[in-house]
């Protein structure tokens, strides 16, 4: 899953002129699902929209406060050509999940947000329908997001695999161990741009 | 390199209430230029930018005309904060280049855009400003793109790997090759989401 989070002073949604829903300070999220999305990158969307920390705190400190700390809105819309693969200069789709699975998804994904936060500080747009999404970028500030089961780059699996190399050989020398530790599965590729990868999700849940 | 491109109905950008500049139909570009960039990078994206189909040809058929194909407008604004590496929920943008490099960087990609499409059409913010921007997403239709320095994500890699070696064989069973061509470097990682890659961009040149 892929998400595109403006930071905004204001955001609506309207429908052929009517409109639909709107919210004020907080954060304007497109939402591009991908085939392979399962609810582990439900979970993985919902907890970094919810955490970043892109406000600022109440003295202007820079990065110190998340849109729940600021009591702020999030207004989520649906966004399938954010799985969009180039075929020269001509979009192509397939990779996005098909709107009969993704409603379905997308609606699961809003009940996560809204009870992991409060329900009337989510709003959404009208799947499926064509929206002019109107967006007061504050700052601007733009952040893109990747679920763990986006494929990772090359960089990052090679220093995951070297770190679980010196995993297995401080094992190997260490005085105890369980077999059911080491025959876990490698871990699923994190999202590359939390370079922190899985065990900095822990401890940023841990932190809110 | 990284855009973010949202087709627009309308969007400006404003600096302390006083208005800067302001596009009709076309695309916000939100740029994100890192420390790795290049002039290689500066070609791709402005190429994409110009080139890709994102409107709707005259009798509505979708996908089908690029922003200079429609004549629209371009306003692009320059954003850091997509080279963002997470820590926990912090964001951490060290992997952005600095301010002093980047605006020279900056105002060379508009220098590009506007002697590749047409100086009028081709708006900017105001490089390092605190500023509102205004975008009505039209659709909404949000793309991503990565320029070819961006690390490639391991299955595009495997897979040209892959193509690079039957390449060889077949040349090497071939009656004629010339050394040159067996001794050039490998291409460079492309952007993930343009997955005919290189060769798919020369031609993507070639039709426009």
């Amino acid at each position: 899953m892929k998400a595109i989070i403006q930071r905004v002073t204001t955001a609506s949604v309207s429908v052929g002129e009517v409109p639909i829903s709107s919210i004020g300070r907080g954060l304007c999220v497109l939402l591009g699902i991908s085939m392979e999305d399962t609810q582990k990158d439900v979970d993985y969307i919902v907890r970094k929209i919810l955490n970043l920390r892109l406000f600022d705190d109440e003295n202007g400190r820079a990065w110190s406060k998340s849109v729940m700390d600021r009591e702020y809105e999030v207004l989520c819309v649906s966004q399938f050509t954010l799985q969009c693969i180039l075929k020269c200069n001509k979009p192509d789709f397939h990779a996005a999940m098909p709107a009969e699975l993704s409603q379905p998804f997308y609606n699961n994904i809003l009940e996560h947000l809204r009870s992991t936060y409060k329900p009337e500080m989510i709003k959404d747009g009208q799947f499926g329908a064509y929206m002019q999404v109107h967006i007061q970028n504050d700052g601007p500030v733009t952040i893109e997001l990747v679920s763990p089961s986006a494929p990772m780059d090359p960089k990052q699996l090679a220093k995951q695999e070297k770190q679980q190399q010196r995993k297995e050989k401080q094992r190997s020398k260490g005085p105890s161990e369980s077999g059911r530790e080491r025959a876990a599965p490698r871990p699923r590729a994190q999202d590359p741009n939390a370079s922190s990868g899985a065990d900095g999700d822990v401890s940023s849940e841990r932190e809110t």
